[in-house]
């Protein structure tokens, strides 16, 4: 971060004057930072600076900053570039990253990204096939994630030769890092050889002699969120990914699953405070965008709750007769409420990390009736006291006590087993856990709450 | 998955009789499996078995294999191999590794662990040393994290000797993927030389010639949080770790940032949802701690929600006098509850990931003012319709409506002003924003929405 901004001292007002004067010195300064520094530049510089700026510079490293750049800083700079140069750039992506640009570029300016993959179709037309080939799969699978950047070998392939051939692509591809070699057998993935094998090799051997044969693969339409596990279980730096007949078709690294893994975080994060997932971040998502991400389920919610006023109603004689009932109201259904988000937040959590799968629903319900019994009760006895001391002068403090305590019991047994049972339920029918919402699920015991303390209380009062 | 459980059909019972008869075709069978698979047979496997079987392993596929169990079925074999074999399986650990595997075992037996430094101090002093200083850090800073199995060469080494140098690391520590070698002039970093750029230089030229100067680096005492950050950020696939005086002292490796990751989405999960973070998987977990990570919390919570009663009782009269009043109560408070929920998922999410800190208060002020009127104006205006129907024979169905929308507005703005803010205030001075919890915030908003909703109808009402 310091140096990014030691770097935006030195860029502000000089920068036009190097592009002028010594624009081949600025490329050598330039370059010696990362790209992602670059980027943070370039993204509140001058537009008219940063189209002249990505006309000299190297188109490799131009492709390297493009791509850290916002998807709407990136649409800006590739519609004022001539058609050629941004091809030239794009074409040097790395190509999991280039279908994400187009993508984005179609939804703003479809003429566009048409445009570019003509041009890229004749001046890169292997560039352009990978392009087609990862455009037919969504963003969330292992065939969205991958890149068509890898080594595949035959098994009779020397290590030499191998050796020579992951040299070549490092060259000609810009890829940084080169971490297995992939053997495969009339396009089956037959096995993987790591670059420490390679190196520790003799460099006669043959692939085939020297590979590991047992590869962990996933499929290209595995969601992302398998492909995040098993390279986290494994510690891999790539995953081979493979179609439904089982040819190698690309490489998932784990560069990538980093990112999916902190995207699925913040997704679930905001899916279980009831907040429909955000694209940008929070600062650069718009106020209407904001709203709109939040009315539907608030709406919903509230609507829902008119239940609880129902309820109400229905009991409001036996209200009227008790009035010291209407007081624990709060108290008892919020307790149901937190005993529900605990629950939630505990199983939607394993959910997502793989260490529950719905099946699993008997014993989670065996568990937490365990659990949620003894959480009521300690709940119910200092709900004893409380009511014990709270009534009027018509109430009896034990049968008040008796009432409230019961109820919590009740209340907090009902929040655990919704909250645990309910996410495994959604999964099970192939939606996202994540919907049922601390949110959702407290309001859902709400009602309940009010329904089971009400009862309780009216049948041990005798209101 | 599938795999491993062919495998542990072939172990089962097959295991004992191919340990006596045939133990080389075992451990040629064995490795051809990931450790990771491996482990999750021995984790079911008979506790003698696996001890023999340990015995038999060689002993750099024992540790990685060792490395992958649960840390109570590490030290279950540990006890029983004799220290000498335990000492010379752990000495092939990676240090890091080693060290998370000593502090689990101090816990059980400090005793064992004791000893156990001992015999690696005498067989692989610089393994001990390693421990000894890699113990030094708490787990979740840069310096818990990172490992000490990296190339440092000075800037005037050859790159052919860098080469050299890697395949040697590869061949004697098994280090699978080396990526970087850094260059060190008297203990500084001075610059960094990926794999890439070593195979593609002249093997004559020096590595100072071919470095990059500009290292991305983490402090040893930098939190893990901020280690991932920076991973993702960049795509690294590893960090050098710096001391305070800017010797380089480890790298944190990106396998290890997934880890983290995940770990860390885990525990800001269970705190949002007021559970105490659990150590192991929600089926690992036993009832008992299951019950201490949820009763505190809960507790507190309710024994907090007190006041909700207390509230209502100061307002008894007013409730006796316009009984309407209160079958309104479980709706307003709970809209409170649920726009306090989604204040709070969405700026504990965006500290967490970076975007926003706490010197951002005032935007996020504003910010939420703006939408969260919106919202209140959303559900006053469904809020007044409820109302208008709901009253009895004495109730003027405006006034109500008007009371109901009024204070809807005013609980829903209380709610996110609170989500939002309580999070900056909290991580302000130091503490983890999760721990204002969603239940949490739900619960204070309880207790001043009540203030709010009895407040404004009274107004109102004229009660």
């Amino acid at each position: 971060m310091m140096r990014a901004m030691r770097l935006a001292t030195l860029l502000g007002p000089d920068l036009e004057d190097a592009l002028k004067t010594d624009p081949d010195a600025l490329h050598d300064a330039l370059e010696e930072f990362h790209p992602e520094d670059v980027a943070e530049i370039v993204e509140e510089l001058d537009l008219e600076l940063t189209v002249e700026l990505f006309n000299k510079l190297p188109d490799e490293f131009a492709a390297d900053v493009l791509t850290c750049l916002t998807s709407e800083r990136q649409t800006e700079i590739l519609e004022r570039l001539s058609r050629r140069s941004a091809a030239d750039i794009l074409s040097e992506m790395d190509p999991d990253d280039l279908v994400d640009v187009v993508q984005e570029l179609r939804e703003e300016d479809a003429k566009l990204a048409d445009d570019l993959l003509a041009h890229i179709e004749e001046a890169a037309p292997e560039v352009a096939e990978d392009v087609r080939e990862l455009s037919a799969y969504p963003e969330d699978v292992a065939g969205g994630l991958m890149t068509t950047d890898y080594v595949a070998l035959t098994p009779e392939t020397k290590v030499w030769r191998a050796i020579e051939e992951v040299r070549r692509l490092a060259l000609d591809v810009g890829v940084e890092t080169i971490n297995y070699v992939y053997v495969v057998f009339k396009g089956k993935l037959v096995g993987v050889v790591s670059m420490r094998d390679l190196i520790l090799s003799e460099s006669s051997q043959e692939l085939g002699d020297v590979m590991t044969e047992n590869v962990v693969t996933v499929r290209v339409t595995d969601d992302q969120e398998l492909v995040a596990r098993t390279i986290a279980k494994y510690d891999f730096t790539a995953l081979p990914v493979l179609d439904e007949q089982g040819n190698l078709r690309g490489l998932v690294t784990v560069d990538d699953v980093v990112d999916v893994v902190i995207e699925e975080a913040t997704e679930d994060a905001h899916k279980m405070g009831a907040v429909q997932a955000l694209e940008e971040g929070y600062f650069e998502t718009n106020l209407a965008q904001m709203f709109r991400s939040r009315v539907l389920w608030l709406s919903l919610l509230f609507v829902g709750g008119f239940l609880t006023a129902t309820v109400m109603e229905r009991f409001s004689d036996q209200l009227a007769r008790a009035m010291t009932l209407a007081v624990f109201v709060p108290l008892i259904i919020s307790s149901g409420g937190n005993s529900g988000s605990q629950s939630a937040s505990l199983i939607i959590r394993a959910l997502a990390v793989g260490d529950v799968v719905p099946s699993d629903w008997l014993r989670v319900f065996g568990r937490e009736v365990l659990v949620s019994l003894a959480l009521g009760l300690v709940l119910g006895v200092l709900g004893f006291g409380r009511a014990f001391f709270a009534g009027g002068p018509d109430d009896d403090p034990v049968l008040l006590g008796v009432a409230v305590s019961l109820s919590t019991v009740g209340v907090v047994m009902t929040g655990s087993l919704l909250g645990s049972l309910l996410p495994l339920g959604i999964q099970r029918v192939g939606l996202d856990p994540a919907v049922s919402s601390t949110p959702f699920i407290a309001s859902l015991v709400d009602v309940v709450g009010l329904l089971i303390y009400l009862t309780i209380a009216g049948a041990v009062l005798g209101v």
